[in-house]
């Protein structure tokens, strides 16, 4: 293997869990939205792979079904896409099985091979191994994998180290799919690219920042699987953390894998660890009861489950980033499930005007929301003389300047945030996959969250469906003086 | 007279001009909507004076006429407007037709009174000569003067002691009507009632700030007044020049007459002067010549006086403010008659990013617009993300937050300038009017630049009616790697 060969495209991509649920919903989808637009390389071959016993005709119309809501049957570009297919059963416990799904992959492959774990994550050590057995691993293999990476930090080490035994860290691109979202890399464009933003981003002149991501399902058919895992590990730990350290951290010297996950490491390094200690006042976690959504009666999490359990639905954190840009500066996280409305947002409040000088006149502090779902959206919150004659002196009410980005690129197609990943893997930039130090980090800091709850011992507190969260959440942000923009 | 009188409301405003054009197009249609809306003194009676014999009925059939647009036959606000008026013949030049104008006034007066000379400057010193002889000042008089103050230094000079002689200054109410504007006091609001700006109000943000003030309209009717003026007298000593005081000035402590003008006349002294040495490099002067507007034909500039001139429609200047705020930060500040568009706006234009961290994109700075005329506007000019799946690297677009502030505050009639500004004088804040120091400060500026053009004796620059300005003055900011807003 051509030792330059990690710079190439790869010409085969190989899904392992070709017929799973992500598969279905996001992942066909997003290759036929590339094809039908032609980025997928001319030469790119498609290998799914899975447990079930399907021939290539089988799997091609499975494929077909996942793609009926975008493609008609006979359409160009869903043809075009079917006729990359080839599919290879495979059983990740069986050596035999593996040893023959190494050997078809071999068969298959013209130049680098990027595979896509779309398993449970016990299965990537194993795969790694075996892969590294079959002699299936040079520079020219990638290997992408979805989360969640592991379970706890020592977990999270169990299945990088049996990676890295295999592969080296840029032949590794981990998925945080909100990275591959429009918005999210639109906040970076934000930040870096106006001149205007940057010397007002640091605690001299922001009072507090909140980060939402709310959503209105509940854990519909995966109470069993979300039981075990829980806001914290489910949300927190990837995508609210990784919304925080692209919010917070220094500018990079360029927009490239290394130079922005330097950044990107440092914010989670800084990030001042919650304990036993801190818990009380700083976190509030929550848990779902009956209520309703959108005028439909929906169960608790109780109910759905069958049984009582102690795992939070909702979090909401106070963090502080112990560095000099953000001394001071409360990060209000926020997360759940059931909740009024879904939407996932970046919230910064800048301090008051120090003084005045409109005797009798209120002026809110100045906000910036940079909106991400469900609509992506630019708002400051400004204050402009209140028309009239002021004969009480000149007053002052809150006005937004306002961009729908939707609108102002209404011409353009939003692309799924796996079109984008995928893409990039392909190409092996890992500039928007999520790297194993900060993976890492972020487990350092949860598992001592989750063992702080653990050794307190409380209930989460309940809260109905179709709410805004528990009662205790609204007040977490009081006691600073703030509170959740609603 | 009782010595805390000053700070009480008028009960008598004496209009010296009542017959006027000013009085029609502006001052009676003022008063009207100040009497719609219950907002003046229910005491108040308005002493209408002018050269013309008429009596009171003659003198109200006259306002009558003025407000026929507005106020319907026998609407009550129309018919209470109309039962304040009285009216008293008046010649400036003779003594005793002054003396029974000051027994008028006195046999009215029940408490303050506000006379508002809407006459040519070269009475504002014999008519306070006069009322000073017929004891009829004190400190319950105030006085309220049109413009032009002068037509030089030495001759605003002149007024200004001539009135000093009989005035305190703040009995005095000098109107820039500009400074009447809404939208001219919503830049104040702007700039001191959120804190987002005032970090970024500075050289160290800013690269250059542009304040347009442009009319379709000519001379009609006025060449010959108009031709003893010029745009650099007309427009630039007064509006121009207290917009630019407006975006200039450091905070004041209050808004409030005197903390506000003493910041305003600290930006008039640090203005670099602009004499010979700098005109080439620094000034464009233009006059128009025939053309079309809005597809009609329209005479030149030497046609309608019907002589050659060397007047000034069309004035282009880059000034400095020689402070620690702006220091290099060049002001582009032009104005002009018959150009392509109507429109009072100022332009701050930031510096530009200093690093670009998305290699292969390309940033504008960012810039904020505050548009005055034709339409009260605030937008702030941005880099976002092109949406897209940036196989060439990130991309950005400049979008625009914008608030239409019509829009914003739809349910609320906007006030003409003489609204306010009547209030004001009426109630004797002189906030929004302009100081003896700035008038003088402001024409010393400008005669400077009036003498070093007569020393180069260049003629001005032609442009086409409805054109953007001479074609020189497009190169003015060039020379600076700067363009004008269009």
């Amino acid at each position: 293997m051509n030792p330059t060969m990690h710079s190439h495209p790869a010409t085969l991509l190989v899904i392992v869990g070709a017929t799973g649920d992500l598969a279905r919903r996001m992942l066909f989808p997003a290759l036929y939205g590339l094809e039908r637009d032609g980025m997928l390389p001319a030469e790119l071959k498609i290998l799914g792979a899975a447990r079930s016993a399907l021939d290539r005709e089988a799997f091609r119309a499975e494929v077909e079904a996942m793609l009926s809501a975008q493609a008609a049957p006979g359409e160009a570009a869903r043809e075009r896409l079917l006729a990359r297919l080839e599919y290879q059963t495979v059983d990740l416990s069986a050596a035999p099985s593996l040893a023959a799904f190494a050997a078809r992959v071999k068969a298959l492959r013209r130049g680098v091979v990027l595979y896509h774990l779309s398993t449970a994550p016990k299965w990537y050590g194993p795969f790694c191994a075996a892969l590294a057995a079959a002699g299936g691993i040079d520079p020219g293999v990638r290997l992408m994998l979805e989360k969640p990476l592991g379970h706890d930090l020592a977990s999270a080490r169990e299945i990088n180290d049996a990676v890295e035994s295999a592969f080296c860290e840029d032949q590794v691109f981990r998925v945080d799919h909100y990275l591959g979202k429009e918005g999210v890399q639109n906040l970076l464009a934000l930040r870096f690219g106006n001149a205007l933003f940057e010397p007002l981003w640091n605690a001299r002149h922001i009072a507090q920042v909140q980060i939402t991501v709310h959503e209105t399902v509940g854990v519909e058919g995966r109470a069993e699987y979300y039981d075990a895992s829980g806001a914290l590990r489910d949300m927190v730990q990837n995508h609210l953390l990784q919304l925080l350290c692209l919010t917070a951290m220094e500018p990079p010297s360029e927009f490239e894998a290394t130079a922005v996950r330097n950044e990107k490491i440092k914010v989670l390094r800084a990030l001042r660890p919650l304990g036993a200690a801190e818990l009380a006042d700083e976190a509030v976690f929550g848990q779902y009861t009956a209520g309703a959504i959108d005028g439909a009666a929906v169960p608790g999490y109780g109910d759905e489950l069958g049984r009582p359990s102690r795992t939070e639905t909702y979090a909401a954190l106070r963090v502080r980033i112990d560095n000099w840009r953000w001394s001071k500066v409360p990060f209000y996280l926020r997360t759940g499930k059931r909740l009024a409305q879904r939407v996932t947002e970046i919230y910064l409040q800048f301090h008051a005007v120090p003084h005045l000088i409109f005797a009798g006149a209120r002026a809110q502090p100045n906000a910036m929301l940079i909106r991400l779902q469900p609509e992506e959206r630019i708002s400051l919150l400004l204050m402009s003389k209140t028309p009239g004659l002021d004969r009480d002196g000149l007053k002052l009410s809150e006005v937004k300047l306002d961009l729908d980005l939707h609108n102002a690129f209404a011409d353009v197609r939003r692309r799924g945030a796996y079109e984008r990943l995928y893409l990039d893997a392909l190409e092996g930039n890992g500039t928007l996959f999520v790297r194993r130090d900060e993976v890492e980090a972020a487990w350092s800091f949860i598992d001592r969250l989750l063992a702080a709850r653990q050794a307190l011992g409380e209930e989460p507190k309940p809260y109905s469906a179709g709410s805004w969260g528990p009662g205790d959440a609204a007040a977490l942000p009081t006691r600073l003086g703030h509170r959740w923009r609603e």
